[in-house]
């Protein structure tokens, strides 16, 4: 299948999410995230999952309607309760908010409660970052991060990005998982048809060794094989630096917005997983010219590094996605196979046009 | 030499201080965030820096009665220009700034510039708790890491504290270094006797495996060997997540405040490093007791994981800290023989009274 021009790929998105019942403005909304990853090949993240969205509104774990109502809301503060909707409906209400709260006062927070899986984190940072702002965002997830010592999946694996505002996009770009690695990246390999965890990756209490599948099996059922925090198991490397980066979001999404945290994310009364979102207003710095060429000085720097291989330059988080963007905002989105298979399968669910034939309308002459 | 009152220990590093032309009242803010660090245990940041103070007051490198002067003030961020004086005055009065502005609006941020070395990051992240505040505190540092992939010392070692509000002092408190290790910990096995740097914790770039004595020389110089991102070398443990944390902090506290970077640190025109100050208002967040019992039942959930050893509990930052700060406030601080020998050493440059005699008056019927 050819790659599929990202605006195609939306309403694309944008037509199941529709069929299901989601409103044409959070249809909207729930495409421009998942296609933002594609572009930027986090791919796990992107129409990979427009799936999960779709099945959960037509089960109702996820309602599409649901009101965000600001529970507190203070002039540098708020805390949005987002009815168990889609969490990207509430994230980008949430991040323009925190926004609009830097701009007047020159800074601002904003948490989500009851909110679900909001697709990327960078998105928002991103977002943030095109509106003169540093995002700092962060999600709490289902468990399957051990604590250092611990035996068992505790926490999520947390993502936290950053952006912080550049001439012609973010300067740098941050979006990633508190833990050694999230599961998709298992999930990648075992696609890839590797049957071997790489080391220093996940634990089993135990001490056995699990194979790839029989891993993902136990972090899916949430007992047995736990993902490792950044830094790796115990304290030799500094695991335990790791578990602190993935406590702090837990404890902001968690207990101090208001939602679920540790095993009991994604318990009987549905996700309610919180977010985190902080901006800083670059232009409220003395000069924002001057903070943005500092902080695009600062990446600068970091890139002529001398590197230890030649061929392999330093770069900086955010150089490749942003290099993938490019690409494939000029040539499209290339979908791999399952995926292609799955999104027929959606659309035939749907009842809507799949996708090969509306990216060939689109390219036809 | 017996265990020193942690009173006897923080009269005398204010005498020091005052010998050497700084203000009462400023010797005895320095005074107090060392002995916090002796007293949670973080040796390495207590009285045994005295000396770095002490001398660089003497030597002109510190100003000791610098203005600290707000070069930017929004309702909810500040900057303060700390006219490269003692950090430890400049962060005092930055977290107290920055949680007042919490306190009226629910958040705050304060950037400090033209700042020093300022302690642990830590002390300030407790103060803000104190306050009922969930406190972030980052500090950018002499460059001593090398990117991922880069074969130079790019970056210093980046602290980053965190603490929530608890019932009996904070519900956690987290205290580190954004890499695998501080320079610190390094002298700290050096003067133990060790000779080999433990796996993982450095990178020579021409693939040589210096000794400890060796690597320390080689990081004071910025050059060779460097220490690495938290998640090690490379990618396969994913070193550039700790990468992409270093630089978040160098960004906050660098070119965002308008202090050094990069390589810069510690540059010609002195220190010149910039910190970073978050308040968040736990008590805006509806109710400021659900909140923190929230925080603290997350802490038990944590605490209360299966071990994978059953002699080692699982527990979270801050734990450990706080049992040894328990027990030097009642038995007093322990001082190696090497920091012993250097407070009198400085004692006697200050004209003071050496500590020996200072606690045996202290602890005379």
């Amino acid at each position: 299948m050819d790659p599929i021009p990202h605006d195609v790929l939306i309403r694309f998105a944008e037509s199941c999410l529709r069929a299901v019942g989601v409103s044409p403005e959070r249809s909207a909304i729930v495409a421009e995230v998942l296609v933002d990853a594609d572009l930027r090949g986090v791919d796990s993240h992107g129409c990979a999952r427009l799936r999960r969205y779709v099945d959960g509104v037509r089960a109702g774990a996820i309602d599409p309607s649901a009101d965000v109502k600001a529970v507190v809301d203070t002039p540098a503060l708020a805390v949005l309760d987002a009815g168990n909707g889609l969490g990207q409906v509430a994230g980008r209400q949430a991040v323009d908010l925190a926004a609009e709260k830097a701009k007047a006062l020159g800074c601002g927070v904003v948490l989500t409660r009851r909110s679900n899986h909001f697709g990327t984190a960078g998105y928002y940072a991103r977002r943030a970052a095109d509106q003169g702002m540093v995002g700092l965002v962060m999600s709490n997830a289902s468990p399957q991060v051990a604590p250092t010592h611990g035996a068992q999946p505790m926490f999520g694996t947390n993502p936290l990005a950053y952006a912080v505002p550049g001439r012609d996009g973010p300067a740098v770009l941050y979006d990633a998982s508190t833990s050694v690695v999230p599961r998709g990246r298992l999930e990648r390999l075992s696609r890839g048809g590797h049957e071997r965890v790489p080391d220093g990756w996940i634990q089993a209490p135990d001490g056995s060794h699990p194979s790839l599948a029989e891993a993902i099996g136990q972090l899916k059922a949430r007992q047995g094989s736990a993902i490792l925090p950044l830094g790796g198991a115990g304290e030799a490397t500094s695991g335990h630096k790791g578990f602190g980066m993935g406590l702090l979001v837990e404890l902001l999404c968690g207990p101090l917005a208001g939602a679920s945290w540790g095993r009991n994310v994604y318990g009987e009364g549905g996700a309610d997983i919180g977010q985190f979102y902080f901006c800083m207003d670059a232009g409220s710095l003395g000069s924002s010219e001057e903070a943005v060429g500092a902080c695009e000085a600062l990446a600068a720097h970091m890139r002529a590094t001398p590197p230890l291989d030649p061929a392999r330059p330093v770069r900086l988080p955010g150089d490749r996605s942003a290099e993938t963007r490019r690409e494939r905002l000029a040539h499209g989105v290339p979908l791999s196979p399952p995926v292609a298979e799955d999104l027929a399968a959606v659309a035939a669910q749907c009842g809507v046009e799949p996708l090969m034939a509306a990216a060939d309308i689109a390219t036809r002459p």
